[in-house]
């Protein structure tokens, strides 16, 4: 994992500069927005949706440079979802990677727009010949961004989290909200690397379906954390779950069986990277880290 | 006025139909954000934007059906902006083109999803091969509605507003306010007209010329209709800019010499279209109507 975490840290420098430099200050009475954008995208993040979009572009060749910008877009829209799921409407949470939430740190008009401004931003991005040279690459991009945030995606998994429904889940329920809400997105971004490296049918396949079973554990072990945990640890409130008597994948499954079927589609999404060789290998890492990881 | 008004009444009518096919019902517990969406979208509205979409892209020999997905994704950013702004946390309006605003009909949470559907929706037309078959358009398309809607457009527009120093602006600052928050969408909605038509950087400038002056008359007529019309007329809450003791154009110019500005502004924006004979007499008539109509 040594070299995992090396190469997390590289993706994150590079994201972080790349997000400073798209999210430039500017003066008068707009800056407050651009402040609260900066403050929301600047944090201390894993980076992991970044760090999957470049390492799938790398997959077919595509140097980290030339997929950063689609990184940065990715993560921006990430950072939007967060801000908007914090707000007192929604979530109601005061925490986030250990600062206080952006509507707490500025307002909630201010957070509102924020994230209004980061989404559109992300756009913005991937439509820049800066991202591509190519216009049917970057038209992809954007549809494919489109998607996974939309009413069919993650804005979607977000109404499913908030909706009187929520409590009673069951399982399948579970794993299509979680689909939605957070699937949607590492999905892309895994998609996302496989457009920019013109990635033919049968590698893209591959790697959507190492993005679902990613995913899925990618949650199993969110949901861990938030039993398992402390704010201390994690950075935000944790304990969440039960408090608002959600269904949870450890409601149905238990700890230990969540932990089994969390550590089985690891091994599986693992698998699915075969055909990549040793190429994949901090892909296959990253999927070890999703579920061992303390955040 | 009479062709003017069956030209908006015809496109009116496309472009609820293309909203209501590109805003399909679903079903299940994300059902409620799309239907949010819906009434956002479906609502009585002037479909002015969508109108100047299809009528530059005219100019250039563009048909009305050619230019209506990009009709429609600019109209879905303009309702997304106003459910934003109309939320507790922003502007806190109760009533909107005559009807309860949408976290008045549904939730604010819902509102907050909503506007994020429609927003992201609207980016997934553009980037769509059925908007236009060619991926260059489309990718300009995206690049600059995100620009007209992003922190340097409507939500640093939307900013000043709702900022400190918004009580105490000049003149000249109504005007930067203006341009980002209302005047961005509009230039947008004719450069896309002209984006979708191939057109020459004489007619794009001219266009742009155009909607600079339209929009201003259009932000002034608005400003005179707080001040001069009922709650009834117009559909939503009226006297608002004094209540909340925002700087307008009217207090700085006074009724008449708001409506002479105005009435200058149009003269302007119809020679600006000079160059195209004719074929932009309903462009015309439009700018008359801006500073004519009841609401």
């Amino acid at each position: 994992m040594r070299r995992l975490n090396d190469a997390l840290k590289d993706c994150a420098t590079d994201v972080d500069a790349a997000l400073d430099s798209l999210l430039a200050e500017t003066g008068g009475p707009r800056a407050r927005v651009v402040e609260a954008m900066r403050y929301a995208a600047l944090s201390d993040g894993k980076r992991l949706r970044p760090f999957l979009v470049m390492q799938c572009a790398g997959l077919f060749g595509v140097a980290g440079a030339a997929a950063l910008q689609t990184a940065a877009a990715v993560e921006m829209v990430h950072c939007y979802s967060l801000v908007h799921d914090d707000l007192p409407a929604m979530d109601d949470s005061d925490l986030r990677r250990g600062r206080p939430t952006v509507h707490k740190a500025f307002d909630e008009a201010t957070a509102i727009l924020a994230g209004d401004g980061l989404l559109t931003e992300a756009f913005a991005i991937l439509a820049s010949p800066q991202c591509h040279a190519v216009a049917e690459v970057r038209s992809e991009l954007v549809a494919g961004l489109a998607a996974a945030a939309g009413a069919a995606g993650m804005v979607g998994g977000q109404m499913i989290d908030l909706s009187p429904q929520r409590g009673g889940l069951d399982l399948e329920g579970i794993r299509q909200l979680q689909s939605l809400k957070t699937g949607a997105l590492i999905a892309f971004s895994c998609e996302a690397g496989a457009v920019l490296g013109g990635a033919d049918p049968a590698a893209r396949v591959a790697l959507l379906a190492f993005a679902a079973d990613l995913g899925l554990a990618f949650q199993i072990a969110d949901d861990l954390l938030d039993v398992l945990s402390s704010p201390q640890e994690v950075g935000k409130p944790t304990g969440q779950d039960a408090a608002m008597e959600k269904a949870t994948f450890i409601g149905h499954l238990g700890v230990e069986g969540a932990q089994t079927e969390a550590q089985r589609l690891v091994e599986r999404a693992r698998a699915r990277l075969d055909l990549f060789g040793q190429k994949a290998d901090l892909l296959r890492d990253v999927a070890e880290f999703v579920v061992a990881r303390r955040r």
